[in-house]
């Protein structure tokens, strides 16, 4: 036990001023760290204290590891929070901070490099009984063993890095034709991405779905998990849009998981927050992906659901103290969407943009949760994430969170920059997503720019809803006048209120 | 069953947006009404249509009944949401909307009557077994026979008058010398104020809590209660900060008071959502105060700990559907805290301040709901209750929720006037708060004007927290620079996380 009374927030933006919030109502003090085009951001000005890191390019300020810790020497603080992405899953860190004699706010680095290794932790996790996707346990030596290999789980497969994540080094072989070929291009992607040229096989699954699995370890050997996050919307491979619980998880199939999610951590003897990702195929078989050794960006909407909040249970964990709750007092209460806000064009494949943000207000209301580190006026600096903002909402139904969602969505005024809150309300709107059934190639099914420019089908017309209004100004001269303008109407699915 | 597809909000300021929001989730239309000086108001602006009622006071605008009934007959409205205050328990033009073949959004004109009349809810009640305050439940007729009951009642005892409200027309009498001087005073009070000198004896009781239970009844019979708030801090008798749940209620209290609350409902043929107010003395015994036939204005403590949102259970009830639940389905989980933020000056007693909101930003982050009516540069109009905001804070406990509500209020920046949020911070460090041990004396016992003042004892100076730093920007020139020119420190109870 060690108790921390100052905590360094290694980051920025949202996630660095969502946790400075926990910090402050634990009453500790805050140290936020920033970059020059970052210095007047809230997550500064926030903080009880701040500290520079150098320039704008994350390499030359929030990478720099041995600044950040040569500031905790200054301030005198005694443990760093690395929030996610930059040095969240740097195990070399990690390591760096405890050697420093400072509690980093995670897992050991020996956790964070087993996971960050996909065949290492496939290895970990092997004496658990963990559903795998079928494939190879080693790196890839030998092509033509290989090939057998891969005729036997049979085609198509995948060629993943041993080192990768965000697709990078990933690639789909449909037929033994391709296979020396894509597997060259693995091996040559993961090699400049990642300096490790380590590939391996695995089934590819056709229409997966993401779902993942919140943990929390102390270090006194006690584990729990706090149940499901469904995060198939994505584009370019990164989740846009998640939920928590998922629409297919039944309560057996969440059982299994958290069961089979806690092995995974206690293969690598877990501490701390962390996220066990698997894949689910149509049939709702579940293998286990990986495990992101940190705080998650979709973290929100497992608070909402369990009224938990994981920063500050991370903290308390770190400090050594144990869990305040076994597994059979966590429930799931209600439903919970996130939607990212990110400065990009959905009309215009998601492309990021750039700019000013001239208008930004936020959505208010009972059940509206926004997660953020912008202000009206501020730039969106082209170094870092183009993720403005997470937008949350929670009601007691699915049915209602969507309802909620679509609301907050009209009633969040961002102008200057495109953003993806079109794109997430065409989601919203969608009676794929609506029904639960969706996958992970939802974008490549169901969308097209075009669809946000209104050329809507009667039927389709008739689902996008009178929500739209909610930006008009009512009509404030004649009394009885009438401001309809909203090219929309309300569905009857939206319309309807009680669903069972 | 009734469908409804158009309501029309007959009120103003932070509860009309709050109902439109329910009402826009419903997938329905909601129709504004406003006063001359309320034209470019964000309930206006939110709505899908907007009424004029004409100038600022309230009796040429927002308490014309007449003049409503003909907007919704011209806008095809279905319903009328009364919200709370104005028109929302006047039983005539409950009558006349039901004449006008509209829906009410709220209980029969028969119930607000018999709730309106205190002797009337008195005998109403008396069929059943609900605790009384020890008096007299006649109106008062004979001097000399009012003075044997006072007597035997035991003074101090109160003189109230049954069609009374907020205080007016209710005197203290100490002693048998004092009853005829205060009976005079109290009957003409109560002639002026209400049109009616009734008045009735009561037991005083000194030191009381205020805690109140929400119930929710439907056409068919169904009754359930949603747990207690505590609304003991007031100021001038009114209520400024409400939780739920109370810290003195154990289960079997809250249990017996639900049961009493859902019999007086019972006793009234009560349909919708309505509030039975008790007031609990020392010994925590509870007697039934009174009932209020509408929305409270600290509705959301109950939203927050029940997951459920009561204007929609308003809008569903008043369609004629049955409530989609039962006793046994409806679990308090966490704590919520609700600040009332009005334009009124704590360190002047109170009294109202008018002005422009210079400076009006939000605080944010999980846990966090701001209900509200007005934007940075509005002025506050002089016609109506002078409350902005509602602040409410929710987390898994009494003290993670205060703690969260000291960071709110320290981000809750307005400037241009004064408002209640620094008494409220005063209240939320305040020992006697912190530890429940409070009553409807809170104001007169512990706060005094000079204690916003920062003239705080060194150890007042000790509890009082590092949280004010929220509002300093971080220094951001020197990297090793601090800033902590906040008064203030953290104490051990702010400081203190776990706590069991």
């Amino acid at each position: 036990m060690r108790e921390i009374n100052k905590i360094l927030v290694a980051n920025r933006g949202e996630i660095a001023l969502r946790v400075m919030r926990t910090i402050r109502e634990m009453g500790m003090k805050c140290v936020a760290v920033y970059s020059e085009p970052d210095k007047n951001a809230p997550h500064v000005k926030y903080a009880d204290e701040a500290y520079c890191l150098g320039p704008g390019p994350s390499n030359k300020s929030y990478l720099l590891g041995e600044r950040i810790i040569e500031g905790c020497l200054q301030l005198n603080v005694d443990a760093i929070h690395p929030g996610y992405g930059f040095l969240s899953e740097n195990a070399t860190f990690a390591r760096q901070v405890a050697d420093a004699n400072l509690i980093f706010i995670g897992p050991s680095p020996h956790s964070i490099s087993i996971m960050g290794d996909k065949l290492a932790a496939k290895n970990a996790v092997s004496t658990y009984k963990i559903p795998m996707v079928p494939g190879t346990d080693q790196a890839i030596l030998d092509i033509k063993e290989a090939k057998e290999k891969a005729a036997s789980i049979g085609y198509p497969i995948l060629i993943k890095a041993s080192a990768g994540g965000g697709g990078k080094g990933m690639r789909i072989v449909k037929g033994e034709e391709e296979f020396e070929e894509q597997m060259k291009r693995a091996v040559s992607e993961a090699k400049s991405a990642f300096g490790n040229g380590a590939v391996f096989i695995e089934k590819y699954i056709t229409s997966p779905k993401h779902i993942e699995i919140q943990v929390l370890a102390d270090q006194h050997g006690n584990y729990v998990h706090l149940f499901e996050r469904e995060c198939s919307v994505q584009r370019r491979h990164q989740k846009v849009i998640e939920e928590a619980p998922s629409s297919v998880v039944s309560p057996s199939m969440r059982e299994a998981m958290g069961t089979a999610a806690i092995d995974v951590a206690k293969a690598c003897n877990y501490c701390g927050a962390g996220t066990v990702e698997f894949i689910v195929d149509e049939k709702l078989n579940f293998y286990f992906l990986e495990m992101n050794t940190r705080l998650q960006v979709e973290h929100p909407v497992t608070e909402m659901i369990t009224g938990k909040d994981l920063v500050r249970e991370q903290i308390l964990i770190a400090e050594g103290q144990p869990l305040g709750f076994e597994q059979q007092d966590l429930h799931i209460r209600g439903h919970a969407i996130e939607t990212r806000v990110y400065a990009e064009d959905p009309s215009n494949n998601f492309l990021p943009d750039i700019g000013t943000l001239s208008t930004y207000q936020l959505p208010q209301g009972p059940g509206i949760r926004v997660d953020d580190g912008f202000q009206e006026g501020m730039e969106i600096p082209i170094y870092y994430d183009p993720m403005i903002a997470k937008l949350v909402t929670y009601d007691e139904d699915r049915h209602k969170a969507i309802q909620k969602m679509i609301r907050a969505i009209d009633g969040f005024r961002i102008t200057g920059i495109s953003t993806t809150l079109p794109f997430a309300r065409f989601v919203m709107l969608h009676p794929a997503f609506q029904s639960g059934k969706f996958d992970t190639n939802f974008v490549e099914n169901h969308f097209t720019p075009d669809q946000l420019k209104q050329e809507f089908s009667e039927d389709e017309l008739e689902i996008l809803a009178t929500i739209g209004a909610s930006l008009i100004p009512a009509a404030q001269q004649n009394p009885s006048s009438m401001h309809n303008t909203s090219p929309n109407t309300t569905s009857k699915w939206t319309n309807r209120r009680r669903n069972g």
